[in-house]
This record gives C-alpha cells, sequence and structure tokens, in this order.
C-alpha cells in the first residue's frame, strides 16, 4: 500500500487530499494552520508534524503552496523534507511556482537520490473536488509511472511535458491563454453593454465560433447573475501572472498581451477586488468605460 | 420561388453563392470582376449589370465586401440598391463593418420600405464552403424570418442579437475574443520554445483544461507543421480590429488588450506578413524573441 503525504491544505490541497483518502491510499497530512489537518485527521489521515518528520515515513510527498519560497522552505528548509529524506522518496510539487525554482528543487533533492515532479494543476476549487484536474508534469517518466496511481486520482488529464521545470513552463502557457480569455471576454461584454448590445445575446450569437473558449463557456452566466466570488481568486491569477513574466524576462521573451493582462490583474486587486474570481476583471474595464454589466 | 442577389464574390461571397444556387434557390450575382460572375454563370445563375438592376429583379439582396465604405456604395451610391429597390426588398450584409454605418444603412433603406439586416459571418474560408458559418444578425425579426431560408443554407449558428448594428456589436466582439486568443497561442508557444520546454507537448498539456479555445484546437497542428497560409487573412483582421477600436472610441470604451492585439496585427502587416492567416501573428512574437517556432 502506497504511503502518500500531502502539505499545504488550502483551497486546492484540502480537497485534492480528501480524494487521495478517500480512494484508499493511506495519507499523512501537515499544514501551518490546524483546522484542515483535524479535519482530514477524523477522515482517517495521519498528522505529521513537520516535513521533515513525514519524509521519513512515505513513498511520496505532494505539495500546494502558495508561491515558490515556500515550496522551497518545505522541501530545503529547516524540518525540510531533504533533512530526513530517503533515497527513493518522490517528491510532487502541485503549486504553480517558477520554472527556475523547480529545477533548483530537483537539483537538490535529486543530489540526495529523491526525485522531484513538477506537476501543477489547472481547473480550480471544482477540478480539485471532482478530481478532473489538469495536470502538466516535468521530471523523470520513471517517477511518473511510480506516482501515477495517485495523480489518477486528483485529475483527468495528466500530460508529461518533459524535463523538470517543463510542467510550470505549460502551466504559465495556461495561464497567460486563461488570462487573455478573462480579459478579452470582459472587454466584449463591456462593449456589447455600453453599445446597446444585450450582452447575452452576444455570448450566445459568438460562442458557437471561432470565439469559442473555456471562459465563455463557463463565466458569462455567473457574471450575468452578479456572481464574482471565487472559483479562482483574481490575487492567485496575480501571482501565477507575475511568475509568467518573470519568467518571460529570465528567458528574454518579450510578451505584450500577456504584460497587459498582468497589469489588469494588478488594476484589479489595487482596486480591492484581490478576492473575487479571476473572471471579475471585468470590473477594471467597467471601472475604464464608466459602465457597469448589471445594476448593483 | 425566393429569388436571392449576392453581391461580393470574394474569399468568402463566392463559397457562400455557391451554396445558395445549390440549395435550389434563383440566384442573381454581381461583382466588381468578371470571373467569379462567370464561374457562378455556369453554375445557373444569373448575372446583374449593377446593384440597381439587381434590385429590381430579386427579392432578397446579400452583400459581402471588404468594408463599410464598399458596402455604403453598393447600397446607396450611384447605381446602387436604394435606386430602384422597391418596398419589400430586404438587403442582408454578410461584410463585417462598423455598426454605425450599418444602423445608416438601415435608416437610409428603411425610408423607402426597404429592410437592411446585418448579418456578419465567422467561420472563415471552410465555414462558407461546408455552410457551417456562425451568422449574427441585427435588424427586425420579422425580417430574419422572410431571409431564414438563405441563412440556413449559409450557417449553421443564427442568432437574432437585437436591432440594426448589434450584429456588427457581435462580430466586433468575436473579434476581439479571437485576436485575444491568437496572440495568446503565439506568446505562449513563443514562451514553450525558447524556455526549452516541448511546444507540442504544452498544447497536448494545457488545451483540455481552461485553457481550452477554438484557437489551441485547430491551428498549433498547422503552425507545427510550417503552414501559415490562410484560412483568414492578416490584413482582414487589422480591418476588423480598426472597426473594434473605432467602434469603442465612438463608445468611449476603453479597450486595453485589444488595443495591444490590433497593434500587433498592424506589426505583423507592416512586417510583410499581411497575406499570412491570423494565427501566424506568432511570427511577430518570433522577431520580438529572437526564436522561431520552427526551423525555416
Amino acid at each position: 500500500m502506497l504511503k502518500v503525504g500531502y502539505i499545504g491544505l488550502g483551497l486546492m490541497g484540502k480537497p485534492i487530499a480528501k480524494n487521495i483518502l478517500k480512494a484508499g491510499f493511506q495519507l499523512m497530512v501537515h499544514n501551518r494552520s490546524r483546522g484542515a489537518v483535524d479535519e482530514l485527521v477524523a477522515l482517517g489521515a495521519e498528522s505529521a508534524s513537520s516535513p521533515a518528520e513525514m519524509a521519513a515515513r512515505v513513498d511520496m510527498i505532494f505539495t500546494n503552496l502558495p508561491n515558490s519560497p515556500d515550496v522551497e522552505m518545505v522541501t530545503l528548509g529547516k524540518d525540510g523534507v531533504i533533512e530526513s529524506g530517503n533515497s527513493g522518496l518522490i517528491c510532487v510539487d502541485n503549486s504553480t511556482i517558477k520554472p527556475a525554482t523547480a529545477r533548483k528543487l530537483a537539483e537538490a533533492l535529486g543530489k540526495k537520490g529523491i526525485e522531484f515532479l513538477d506537476a501543477p494543476v489547472s481547473g480550480g476549487e471544482i477540478g480539485a473536488q471532482n478530481g478532473t484536474l489538469t495536470i502538466m508534469v516535468g521530471g523523470s517518466e520513471h517517477a511518473l509511472e511510480k506516482v501515477r496511481p495517485v495523480l489518477n486520482v486528483i485529475g483527468k488529464t495528466i500530460t508529461h511535458v518533459g524535463a523538470s521545470g517543463t510542467g510550470q513552463i505549460a502551466k504559465a502557457a495556461n495561464q497567460i491563454m486563461v488570462a487573455a480569455q478573462m480579459v478579452a471576454m470582459g472587454e466584449l461584454l463591456i462593449l456589447a453593454k455600453k453599445s446597446g448590445a444585450d450582452p447575452e445575446k452576444v455570448v450566445a450569437a459568438i460562442s458557437a465560433g471561432a470565439a469559442q473558449c473555456w471562459a465563455l463557456d463557463h463565466k458569462p452566466q455567473r457574471l450575468f447573475a452578479g456572481e464574482r466570488q471565487p472559483g479562482f481568486k483574481a490575487i492567485m491569477q496575480l501571482k501565477d501572472m507575475n511568475i509568467v513574466m518573470e519568467t518571460a524576462r529570465e528567458y528574454g521573451i518579450p510578451l505584450p498581451l500577456t504584460a497587459i493582462t498582468t497589469q489588469l490583474y494588478a488594476a484589479m486587486c489595487e482596486m480591492g477586488m484581490e478576492a473575487l474570481d479571476n473572471s471579475a476583471v471585468i470590473g477594471v474595464i467597467e471601472k475604464l468605460a464608466g459602465v457597469k454589466l448589471q445594476p448593483d
């Protein structure tokens, strides 16, 4: 029986950990705040007092943390996985972090015989709950095959992209497109609204053609109903966009469109909308155009 | 038997006219250059020497012309439809033109009892050939019902958006999203390429998740094969983007993302890539980043 560790029981991590438990794996969890740990323990998980303690007792450790430094701390820091992890342990990072950090972790852990997979996910809280996430994997095929039984529980589409870091590159690519769709949706809905066309009819007219996309398929009905709660928080979208832009800078890749979508998410957060859904970036366009999609 | 007129037998108009003919309608055609007219006449269409001549002899006239002034000339100009069109005639404009021009034409024709529908299409040459276009209609429901038997032959999705001009607003909305998808696709493919990830694997990893869209579903395989021919020409995409930006300016709607995609299509055309497919806007990102998706 595979022993699985999960570190980071947040919006995404908690439902993922629950699905791993439900599928019958032995689960050990660790989290900064206690509430989510107690919840998982009540369902049958064990609790680990530190990543190091966990590393000595499981076959693989998943991490799902806010940003690059968090994953680095839990992995390479004090009481981190590297302190007690033995050769053969596999670390699988479900967080969205910098590709450069993923490669650094893979290298450092590799020296102790610990394998590292960057395995960021897409599909949001609902995908995490339903076990239908898209998982983009960078690292060795060999390690991927060992953790695949667990990944199959978390996600529907699992793609091995290539060497360490390429899973995070795929996630960056994903966020380039997601942000473009969300902002374009905001712009076209406000164009319709302010020019006197019915935004719902406009969406109906275009969503079966070349404009078809995930955002137009899933978000307009929520926006028309005045629903702007996450889903996927704007502040996390902005964090991901900053990773994209930093990575693009490292590789010398000017990204004019992504620069703009990043700035609009930055504006959204500065305007106090950081806790809303990423589709609520339409709120920035509303303020620029002085018109609202629907009455307050 | 409905008598149908079609003016403008270009890349889109010619296959549409052929489909109308194939469906059994009586067809009369008019076009600036003679070649396409002869082709349609050989298939059984009649030829009209001018829009005015056509207007006296058909029940409805479709137009499919490059830009706003062309449609205005054919409709309201010398030897135009308005000169001999009788009350009850219906004009259906399949071109992509300014919403403001569509409203102007509707008003001018309306004074003579001629109805006008703006009915721009999306779906490209292939959609025109297969009769699977998306049609966005502005104007009266009454006129739409009269021309619907013909529209059913040219398109798969027909949506009545609202009053005159709203069909063109929907097309503008469509182009906001299409341009965003195309440019974002270019940026993410070049990010993958230059950072050492396999662009094909990256597309495979993300295209079933929240990044899913028409562009990622249809264009990457062509780009990977080095195929950048249209499809839908960049110069026409730029024309449409200029309509979007002009319309946004008229209504006082700042569109930061669309301003950028418009500029990138402008750059593409200035760089000599105006006759390539709209997905070939990746060529601009390639030049900015100093890297090509695949060897020459």
